[in-house]
């Protein structure tokens, strides 16, 4: 059989306030595009549906719609699980129905260890879970890592192979390197300890979600992040988001990555605030697109936000590259106590290369009198 | 065939911030005894499955069990609407794969007008709705009002209607007396314009939710509230809650009331501080009922509440039916700021009838004087 993998989605996440619901909507549209044009016989999506265990309202229609047209409209089966992002609580109801369609929703641990099999695979569907949870579904008190829960676990689910089918496992958790060879397997990535994939090699692939990346786990050739089908932050820009394939019938399996094309991208521009505000210069960004920007800059400018804003409209970081030429005002506090209002306009110049209007001198002497007569109260 | 209506079962709400879940649970399991022992065809459930459009995760997870027992495993066909407490985007999540064992959710006004049919019976399923919803559906702006929404949605179903079949409209609104004859039609309840009976009459009967207790409607014996299954409000202490059953075999149809009985109870006890207080004195009421006290002492009483939670651990009010014969202290402005501790310590006395201990008299001193001392600064 051939498969689609792709997962967090992170329906109703926002970027610097901006809502992507428009962008997730297009690249659930090329998911679908990508999953009619290749014929495949269904679609995993591993984890991190919502961005929140608390969806908006918005986020659970578009979710829903989502599901509803590809499942139901377009009659792929869907195998889906919850990440550390979603609830499982909220993202598994109604899952009992839902398999009327093969629809597979799986938000408990106690379900990843029956497979459901579709054409020549057995597809374990392993939710995101905390090892107490491993602890109650074995009752065994010595479970104390997702390490030593996943043994347990690979172990029951090894007891279900079906040794004439292919065997995947669909999981969200984070995995890495070898176990004996590398310092990888020592660190956490949102809160959850590395899993070993050697521990993972009984499974003909593994599709995985929790990192962004595709590149996140390269060691195995059959085991995969697929990454977020959209860049969700500037350390993303350079990547290329998309989903892969999984040919069944081959050993080892077959796999192939097929691209998303951002509706509106995320781009980093490294250059000079004159750069950026010249009309003269083109960037190859449209108004739509969000923008980091990394100043070159040396000298402090005044309503730099607001300004590029103008140009950028939808700017979600903003970062000096280099250290400021001119030092800042040496603020102890006794100069402070001293005189305010000439500090106030040291630095104001400064800033501005600009000495402050009459009507400015009036307004911050009023201004500082309030202030110093309200902490008189 | 027959069904039962019920409505309102608010899962998720609190009652002076004590959960109802185990009260939930155990109606649930009293309706679907009633259920089973009377052989329904379906279950009706008219509105405010959830007390809030966002139910907590314990709601959402007892809702869901209860939703999977009675159409999965006990496999009765259920009709299910949203109403005002409920968000349609979220009760609504996954509605589409519902059906797949007759268990029709509908939380969206179009859908209303496509009967289900089930036997002998065509079930309109109109959930809670704005009348701008109605403005958008008939692409009409002369509709402002519940009432003139309701005139059409009426004539459009009744174009749907199938001659040969029973009609039964399930709703969630605030229906009331004739058009003509009754101050009612004039008043809101809960934000909704009563909505006349006289509209409804087309249907061999109205499976209603909104109001909680069943005796709401009564000129129409084919238009019932079912109530809540369970008691959320000291107005209803006196009330028996329960379902109807419905056979739809006769003309009219033939309505019959099931009573539940509480797991705790909610009741009011009237009676004197030092009644309610003596261990020689029963009040048929269990550390687990909810209990409202309506006090008939005319003295103060220090701690009361605290008191009375020895005996009464769960009280959700608390009120007096007389007046004090003991006057508040004239707090007048002028005389709190001339001595506020020789103020203090007769208001001390006449709630307490004691005067102040010497440590106590220490502690008030030293206390106005911090207070006094803050205030100054």
């Amino acid at each position: 059989m051939r498969f689609l993998h792709t997962a967090d989605w992170h329906i109703g996440k926002k970027l610097h306030g901006y809502s992507l619901l428009d962008e997730q909507r297009d690249a659930y549209e090329q998911i679908k595009k990508i999953a009619e044009k290749e014929q495949v016989d269904a679609v995993v999506i591993a984890g991190d549906l919502y961005d929140r265990a608390l969806p908006s309202e918005a986020a659970v229609g578009t979710l829903n719609a989502m599901l509803v047209d590809l499942n139901r409209q377009q009659h792929f089966p869907v195998l889906a699980i919850s990440g550390n992002h979603d609830s499982a609580t909220r993202l598994g109801y109604g899952q009992e129905w839902f398999a009327s369609t093969n629809f597979f929703m799986r938000t408990r641990l106690a379900a990843a260890l029956k497979p459901v099999t579709l054409a020549d695979t057995q597809f374990f569907l392993l939710p995101y879970f905390e090892p107490i949870q491993a602890r109650q579904l074995f009752e065994d008190d010595q479970i104390r890592t997702v390490n030593q829960a996943m043994e347990r676990l690979v172990k029951a689910m090894q007891a279900n192979f079906a040794p004439d089918k292919k065997h995947v496992l669909v999981a969200h958790f984070f995995a890495a390197g070898g176990r004996h060879s590398d310092s990888e397997t020592l660190v956490q990535v949102g809160g959850l300890n590395a899993v070993p994939t050697e521990l993972l090699a009984p499974f003909d692939y593994v599709a995985l979600g929790h990192l962004h990346r595709k590149e996140a786990l390269q060691q195995v050739p059959t085991m995969k992040y697929s990454g977020s089908p959209l860049k969700f932050s500037t350390s993303e820009a350079e990547d290329t988001k998309g989903v892969w394939l999984i040919d069944t019938d081959t050993t080892p399996v077959t796999v192939t990555f097929k691209p998303l094309k951002p509706l509106h991208d995320l781009i980093v521009l490294t250059d000079s605030f004159a750069h950026l505000m010249d009309p003269e210069r083109h960037y190859s960004v449209t108004r739509d697109d969000f923008i980091a920007i990394a100043l070159t800059d040396t000298t402090p400018i005044t309503n730099v936000m607001q300004r590029l804003k103008t140009r950028f409209p939808k700017i979600i970081e903003l970062n000096r590259t280099k250290q400021l030429t001119v030092t800042p005002v040496d603020l102890n506090i006794q100069q402070v106590q001293r005189d305010p209002l000439a500090l106030m306009t040291t630095f104001f110049e400064q800033m501005t290369q600009h000495p402050l209007t009459i009507a400015q001198e009036k307004w911050a002497r009023e201004t500082l009198q309030a202030a110093q007569k309200e902490d008189a109260q």
